[in-house]
């Protein structure tokens, strides 16, 4: 068993290797002859670097068909000038000189005339330094689609095996926490135990998946809902949303108990979900579409009755980010890929009353698919 | 005493409609018809609703000298629309309509011909998608400098009051954290530790500043080292680096301690920061330059004879972001004003040995300043 001090902070590098040969063959495929890698989770993915501070260090990455260089600071970034071993890395001195002329220097020096950003991952005012620094060396900026996002979608066995783990931290918190609530307990106070143990339990990159969501009451009923200082009430629904991570790797879980007795009512909508949840994750196959399960759970929930309470899309993918594609909505165009790993969330939201979600992470494999998420789905009624 | 119970979650009415006072006057001088608003602290600026799961909900705001609307999904951000009194809020449906189609058509219903956006807190890929939207509205979209982050440097009262309460979360945390050392424990957990009361103490926003930095010896060093399992030794130096947030407001604060009795080395290198750092907080005056400062606390460690482990400049603004403007480093420009609140930190880091950096979060006044961090910086040699 991986424990945390053991367990490794990169892949092997084969992997490493391997996301350079299919980021290679995607530029040559959009013939695209230079790209600036500018986003904290694409510079992580390409550098295998993700335990820092940040997901990646500041500064920027250059990939050509011969060439690949880690421009970045080397006062603040020592750790990654050592820590990716596959590509040249350029540290300069942030006090006498900028990232972006640094940038553009190197570029000249690798002979390239025009180079890509991926437009969503960076801000129209770098976009606009750049262009003017790589200006003076004669290269073009050109504002492409995003190349390596694409790419992240289908993990490697090293990032589901991260995963799995974030996943098992979940769980293991999760359990902890269910044994310590009761009635006067605060949503406020439930979120830091939470938290305190999602941190605590995770490994190389110190931080949470997000933001925990732990709403009770009439505040279950916000599918976003801020954690607030209310008190755990008899009959309320608990709604949990939370994650881990593990080496920079997310993993996402939603569970709804009721503290004490659960209603008729409370358990006909928990059922709705739970089943919507079934049958469109039985619904996940490879190459199928993504809107079309997202169809199954809304099905589900209007043919139960509670189509009006409907809150939002199935789910995601995860990663390096929270938020990842593939998505599970109503104009998804996407597709399940082997290797994506989607949450399935379905959710009902009753004003002023409560709500409930239920989110599993789902590896899609080859032939099948596989849940990651280890806590049990049945209704859970708090000192019932 | 303000409880976390019964903190306020917003200014007081009159010191949001100033801040719209001050963006409308911004807009005139700058000759600006409208500007649309997309950074999440600027959006949470404006709006002042600070509190959710994200620093702002998911949407945008339009403000004119006639008009303002913060555009959001009424879904996911059902709070939000109840909690900004001072604005039109424009809820949408996002199962049916986009976020961007939506603003244009807000902006196209009050008249607007021109709609300025703030170039460093948009991607190029959005800005493109909005100016096509505006596009078909006959409106021109301007890639603009950044106005509200300009006018968030000088903090209001109620910023101020927020930023005092993350301070003392800080000294609360990090006293207690400081009596439960040992060595043996490790960087992980001392940071879990640490990071669960930051959490727990806190109020309004259920985050953390930023993600701490727990370094332990050599780690030291590193001015950004990630959180390891390394353990505590004695003789260690072990830095922290951390912030709670009230509210969305942060606070940052680094303290470094020795583990056992301090070195000789140690305590040279300790009072020469301690000395760069006082030495820069007396030169902070109303109106002064930020860069001149910078220079103080560099004299001052090159003097001490330390001048080749500067790692860094001395620090930045705080607010609603970790990292705002003023910058105090040599390029800077930026002078201070009053209600601007900074970190003063510098630091020095000998590789493979140690590092030192002193942390506090200074307030400008009109006629002077105020250190609004409480813990204590003598030198702290634990257990010895």
């Amino acid at each position: 068993m991986t424990t945390r001090e053991d367990a490794p902070t990169q892949p092997p590098r084969e992997l490493i290797d391997a996301r350079m040969v299919k980021l290679r063959a995607a530029l040559r495929e959009r013939q695209i002859e230079a790209l600036l890698i500018n986003g904290n989770e694409n510079k992580g993915w390409i550098s295998a670097f993700t335990t820092g501070v940040f997901v990646a260090p500041g500064g920027a990455i250059i990939v050509t068909q011969n060439d690949a260089a880690f421009v970045t600071s080397h006062v603040d970034y020592e750790e990654c000038i050592h820590g990716v071993p596959h590509m040249t890395t350029v540290p300069f001195d942030h006090f006498t000189e900028e990232l972006h002329d640094r940038v553009a220097a190197v570029a000249a020096q690798y002979g390239i005339r025009e180079i890509n950003i991926e437009s969503p991952h960076m801000s129209v005012a770098e976009a606009d330094k750049y262009a003017d620094r790589f200006g003076r060396h004669g290269i073009t900026l050109e504002r492409g689609a995003p190349v390596v996002t694409a790419l992240r979608q289908a993990k490697d066995a090293w990032e589901i095996e991260q995963i799995v783990e974030a996943n098992k931290v979940n769980h293991r918190a999760f359990t902890e926490v269910l044994a310590l609530l009761k009635p006067g307990m605060s949503e406020w106070d439930i979120s830091a135990e939470l938290e305190y143990r999602l941190r605590k339990y995770g490994t190389g990159s110190a931080r949470l998946a997000f933001q925990s969501i732990v709403a009770s009451g009439p505040n279950s009923a916000l599918p976003h809902a801020s954690v607030t200082h209310r008190r755990l009430q008899d009959g309320d629904f608990l709604k949990f949303d939370f994650g881990a991570t593990w080496n920079g790797y997310h993993s996402d879980c939603t569970r709804t108990v009721v503290i004490g007795k659960a209603s008729e009512r409370q358990k006909a909508i928990y059922n709705a979900v739970l089943n919507a949840q079934l049958e469109s994750i039985a619904a996940i196959t490879n190459g199928g579409s993504c809107a079309a399960v997202n169809q199954v759970a809304l099905d589900a929930l209007t043919k139960a009755g509670f189509g009006d309470y409907i809150g939002h899309g199935l789910g995601h993918g995860i990663g390096l980010q929270i938020h990842e594609d593939p998505r599970q909505s109503v104009t998804s165009k996407d597709v399940y890929q082997p290797g994506c790993i989607v949450t399935v969330e379905p959710g009902l939201y009753v004003a002023g009353w409560g709500g409930v979600r239920i989110e599993d992470n789902i590896l899609v494999t080859e032939d099948g698919i596989v849940n990651l998420t280890l806590s049990p789905k049945e209704l859970i009624e708090i000192g019932a």
